[in-house]
């Protein structure tokens, strides 16, 4: 029996510690529970062996930082993860408290059991193992945790670009994410990127009565739904010229790949409960969601939205507008592009500002890389089935971060599954997924130092 | 001196009085304020010498009844008032507190002042003086005042739909509207109607991340931008088919005296602090804000509006949107084109309803109606101007239900001014125009009874 089978009962008691500590990054009166988390990481580090393992502090939450450079000559790798989770509301729709760790079925429930507590965990204890029975390990590692991966990243990011020499690396490992489908060994490859905009539209100085008015006044809401009828066509089709110029085709290979993948369209649009997919017509589901970008309206704030009627012409609007964007996409070339569309369809009775939120780059690794081939052959050896290549229409911007600082490519290595409820109540992780996670991370880092 | 010159001084305090009641109808814990100034208002009919003034009470809140019916063979009118007031947040912008009336450059400064404390109670001052004076009045009076005008006005709606004997009558005189410019004595003759709905729209089942699935999800805001961006162009034209047909235009005769209204369009923009002014390419502002229909959305509810960012796709969107409509359309047969420019507009992978909230008709009289005539007589004789004859862009449903109901006209003569701050902080009403109106709508009956 290694290791890893003895001490299952010992980590998921760590996990369960772990998750108790409901370290919400997003809401100010958890600060003490962030710094709990980052400490109780820190222990946890140091009892796997790792001496190094301190606080980093500065703008933000701080990072947990763990270092073990004792193989000369070999790889080293970047562990990322993070301790801060989501909020946990709506309360009522739990099943079981969210920070009273509860195991039904074979999951653990509770808020960051997957999302990240779980996965960052996993890393922890694969070096752990390895420490304790071998004494050394086969590769250089570098443990950086944030907390505030839910509220922005800002403090790591800052950190990440300042290139501090201790993070030097050879490529980094993201255990954030989900496999395709149950017992579906996952590596992600490709990660859209992200532009969240504000589309601030002013018309009248003030709010004005739609019957004194209305004829005459100009409308912020309307000119917006101008604007976003033609940015975007009834088919999906962006309308933004140049936009998708730069947008780098998945190969046939990986095209071919999306198609093995266990997929039912129908099954899919029922889940999401629409009559109709919708988007560009030549282009397969996987191929909209993974490798074209979108233009997405989440909000509109302005105007009356309260129960019954109120015959207000707002006086101004504001839209809330992403664009996911894919390689070989550029966030600024993108913004601009979106600068002079929105300037261009705006009717010129009212004024449109667009701020910029916040920006996130795509990316796509080359499924040869060694890195991704390494951590394809654990996960296959270690869950019997053949590593399936994926993408995901998300963004993780510390892995652009990584690659435009760092220069290190990333291994998006996940143990969650689709129905975790990441970001939802009842998010679970399936248990068996955690120790056989734990188990595939060493032997990738045995792979890599080999 | 006339008993009105003489008795100024009384008319103001009793105005007050009024006025320190704070009968907002639109907040509950006003009703005890509601029933006081209901009660109020039968005393001082009482006074005046209306004997009958009594309370019907009913769904809602108290309309206040009072007739005078000793000059058999004379015309009948109907006096129309509400004692109910508007909320009067935002508090912190009133200079003098809304419930504690204020004179301030011969304006007295309370809510309600003008909309319609003041204007209702011309009505009862006038007949109070030629009670005392004469002994009698020169027509049939019945006053018909309600207590939720700003609150969807349902109880007289209710009772007036019964046709009750004791409301027949030859003319409404509804005392709520305002003056076109200050010294002009004005008579509205035109009214727009209003449908105001509620567009319901529903894409996935529940709120999708757009990272995952933005691409193949449908956006229910992106749907209502279609949907409002094909029911009303950019150039301001409604492109609901058969939706203009029955309009009946202005005469000549009414553009020409538009023509006539001291109207500076500059000066109307920078007021309204707009940098264009919107309408249908062909019309003048007046007809566009008079004699031409309008299609406005006043809001979004859906979608995420907080600060920040948050990349949801909502599973619904419901817009408020309202038309206002002139004669001759019909109420009935513009809901059923709205709803089938709607279904045809909306993409098919949402769905779409329509949900109607309130519903007005338009209406117009003819200035040569014997009661007009009399009225601009009065109103020309007191402020010593040609009357002119406007329209209103507003919607006063009241109108409508007695044309309806009561096949009477309404005289909508009225002293507000244009910046009298209705529904706003800081409402005013005129002193003089107030005094001046007493005067004239007690004119206005001597000539209806001459």
């Amino acid at each position: 029996m290694s290791y890893y089978e003895q001490n299952r009962t010992a980590f998921l008691e760590t996990l369960k510690e772990f998750l108790r500590i409901p370290s919400i990054s997003t809401l100010p009166e958890h600060k003490p529970d962030i710094r709990r988390a980052a400490e109780f990481l820190v222990e946890q580090l140091r009892g796997a062996g790792l001496a190094s393992a301190e606080l980093i502090e500065g703008p933000g939450n701080p990072l947990v930082y763990a270092e073990w450079l004792g193989a000369p000559g070999k790889p080293t790798l970047l562990l990322y993860g993070h301790y801060d989770v989501q909020p946990a509301d709506p309360l009522e729709e739990w099943k079981s408290p969210p920070f009273e760790p509860d195991i039904r079925d074979n999951n653990i429930y509770a808020r960051g059991a997957c999302d990240d507590k779980g996965q960052t965990l996993i890393l922890v204890k694969a070096v752990e193992g390895l420490l304790k029975t071998r004494g050394d390990l086969p590769v250089n590692v570098k443990f950086l945790v944030e907390g505030e991966e839910e509220a922005g990243g800002e403090h790591i990011t800052h950190y990440v670009k300042q290139k501090p020499p201790r993070l030097a690396s050879d490529a980094a490992v993201v255990c954030d994410t989900e496999m395709f489908a149950p017992e579906l060994p996952t590596i992600c490859v490709g990660l859209r990127g992200i532009v969240y905009s504000e589309l601030h539209v002013e018309g009248a100085g003030h709010d004005l009565h739609s019957g004194v008015y209305g004829g005459a006044a100009p409308n912020p809401i309307q000119a917006i739904a101008e604007i976003l009828s033609r940015l975007k066509d009834r088919q999906g089709r962006i309308k933004i010229p140049g936009f998708t110029d730069r947008i780098r085709p998945p190969s046939d290979k990986e095209k071919a790949a999306w198609e093995r993948l266990p997929f039912n369209e129908k099954k899919y649009r029922k889940e999401m409960g629409a009559r109709k997919l919708v988007g560009e017509p030549g282009y397969t589901v996987f191929e909209r969601l993974w490798a074209r970008p979108t233009l997405e309206v989440h909000g509109i704030r302005g105007g009356f939205t309260g129960e019954g009627a109120k015959t207000v012409i707002p006086a101004r609007a504001v839209a809330k507008i992403s664009m996911r964007l894919v390689a070989d996409q550029q966030p600024d070339e993108a913004i601009e592009q979106f600068k002079t569309a929105v300037a261009k369809a705006c009717p010129k009775s009212v004024r449109a500002e667009v701020k910029i939120l916040h920006v996130g780059a795509p990316s796509l690794t080359d499924p040869d890389n060694p890195f991704i081939r390494a951590a394809a052959q654990a996960l296959t050896e270690k869950f019997g089935q053949q590593t399936v290549f994926t993408r995901s229409g998300g963004s993780i911007p510390i892995v652009g971060v990584f690659q435009q600082n760092l220069g290190i490519p990333s291994v998006l290595m996940g143990f969650g599954l689709p129905d975790d409820n990441l970001h939802a109540p009842n998010e679970k992780f399936h248990l068996p997924n955690f120790y056989r996670g734990i188990e595939t991370a060493a032997r990738f880092l045995e792979i890599v130092g080999a």
